[in-house]
């Protein structure tokens, strides 16, 4: 198994943020996760290092026979310092919890960051697929055949009864949690969001912030995932989540509608300053940076901005995160100088997308 | 006497508005206002109609005879309409009190605005010169040369005790009012700015917000001026107000020194995100602009910005009132269309004032 390096993958977008998946207006990224354990070893928490370094290189020997990770490499966590680590975890590729420590593990990711594979997480295995848009089909298929081709090799904890056994019982049975990032600033203006979300929760959905669980709601983001593992399978999971991100589409562009209709100049208004800003700022957290790349977003969603692409956009939301930054610039920094670099940055990659473009149409024309 | 059209001044800025006087990045303009009367007749407050109308026929009698007035027109206040006026308030050629009413009245005004005479307001003439700058030596040769023209032709209610006499007892002895417009950003920045205010009125001088006397203070433009008027010659007055202003300017550039060495990059993004959101703005009100149109002159002042000149700035000041900005797209509006249209008259003219420039640096390259 090839050695992932950070450096590679900085060269380009995650490709699940590229906005080509069905809605990407409003999803973000659709994103499934399995919890597996093999029925050998005790879970992580209760095993010891030999153990840990046997699942470990049983789960590289098994991944190494896959199709589904021909192109995968492999990230050491204990080798690997905590920049690289944080800039994995500001992909979504990581968890936050999987960073320090000395303990055998390691991530497999595949080159486009689809597909990846913390082993010794919580669980022995977390498989995550994660596509752009709402296409939490292409997610399941590409999760499930990685699932079968290393249940080949790796003999699963599973019981008739309980399903897969996991570290934590609020994963066992699927062990799936699927989860799509849904962008809602129609709701958020118009004020429907809080009762929206609450309808979410009662049929036993958990709504968290863009960091999942526990993390504040940045840039009007909201990940919205099944609570429930246990007595539906992964189908039937995906079914009523799929159902009902679609009606809070349909809520959201209903919202956005009426904005528009009774208070166009203003949705305008602070779309643009947002855009005013980011152009010319000096100092940027990354708190304002998301909630001011929000109003751009909805103004790309809603046709009113087309001087940046969602896809670049996207891309922008992953460079500014601190790590990204300091790696990006070869540097560490405080809060405050990442701030002026970060502002650097955005309008940097904005004048490059302007331009871009005005090639683009000039060409066109 | 030719009679002055609220149009031809509009095609082009006040010229006392075109920053070419010293210390203009700071001064915005020096203003001296002579209180006069005539012997003959009683105040207005206490004289009839038809006094009212023999004052003014003397006046505009004795100053078609004045070369200081050969290029003056006059604007009966009867005659015009309220936006016409409003106009004139906000260019500063007449106050906001002689306003609305039927009785006799005028302002006689220099093509370039500089000079302008009230006539029938509180007092039967008030003389005023405006200039750019620090500059209040020019401004009071101005004045002082139409005064005595006029003087040769009106008998003015002079006493050898008390000078000369006016409607109100604050006025009276000189009748003088010297006042300047002064943007203090930094003082303000620094938090400076009340220990400065409250030395200024402890040595008898008045400080007030844009529009004058009882208005708020917008956009860090301060307007401060001598409160007595009895007891100093004219020179001494101007002399005191001049060291005063002086010293003023003394500490906002010492504050905006500090402000740079300490905080540059703070200040920095401050005066960019107000040019940012200025040339993106959608709906904007007056008093947004001059807080925003504030960052964008210290930018201006501190060498940070050059997209746009003092001059052009000041003048953007002038066009986005709403009287100037009704007259100009030629229809009434409420306060919200305002706003729209004010947005779009400032992108429009930040965009032209960098395509000029841009053509200009062009040429010089």
């Amino acid at each position: 198994m090839k050695e992932l390096t950070v450096k590679s993958l900085l060269d380009s977008a995650s490709s699940w943020l590229d906005a080509t998946g069905p809605e990407n207006d409003i999803i973000l990224s659709s994103r499934i996760r399995l919890a597996r354990n093999m029925a050998q070893y005790p879970f992580v928490s209760r095993s010891t290092t030999d153990d840990m370094a046997e699942i470990l290189e049983n789960v590289l020997s098994a991944s190494s026979h896959c199709h589904s990770l021909a192109t995968a490499g492999f990230a050491d966590m204990t080798d690997m310092d905590e920049l690289d680590r944080k800039i994995l975890v500001e992909r979504h590729l990581i968890s936050p919890d999987f960073g320090s420590g000395t303990w055998p593990r390691g991530a497999l990711i595949k080159d486009d960051e689809k597909l990846s594979i913390m082993i010794n997480e919580e669980d022995h295995l977390r498989l995550q697929a994660i596509v752009s848009g709402l296409n939490m089909g292409t997610a399941w298929n590409t999760l499930s055949r990685v699932d079968d081709e290393l249940s080949v090799r790796l003999k699963y904890a599973f019981s008739e009864k309980y399903g897969y056994l996991t570290a934590c019982p609020t994963n066992a049975g699927t062990g799936m949690r699927v989860s799509v990032l849904i962008h809602l600033p129609g709701l958020v203006l118009t004020k429907d969001i809080d009762e929206t979300l609450k309808g979410v929760t009662q049929i036993g959905l958990s709504v968290r912030g863009f960091y999942g669980e526990g993390t504040e709601v940045l840039g009007n983001l909201f990940q919205i995932s099944n609570h429930t593992t246990l007595g539906k399978t992964e189908e039937e999971i995906i079914e009523t989540i799929s159902q009902v991100i679609t009606q809070i589409i349909g809520f959201e562009r209903r919202a956005c509608e009426t904005l528009l209709k009774e208070a166009r100049t203003h949705i305008e208004d602070k779309i643009w300053r947002a855009y005013g800003i980011l152009n010319h700022v000096r100092l940027l957290t990354s708190k304002e940076f998301m909630s001011l790349s929000s109003a751009v977003r909805l103004g790309i969603s809603l046709g009113i901005i087309d001087n940046i692409t969602m896809k670049s956009l996207n891309q922008l939301m992953v460079l500014v995160q601190p790590a990204h930054l300091q790696k990006l610039l070869g540097a560490t920094m405080e809060a405050g100088e990442r701030d002026f670099f970060r502002a650097n940055m955005v309008r940097e990659h904005l004048m490059k997308t302007r331009r871009k473009r005005d090639t683009k149409k000039k060409n066109e024309d």
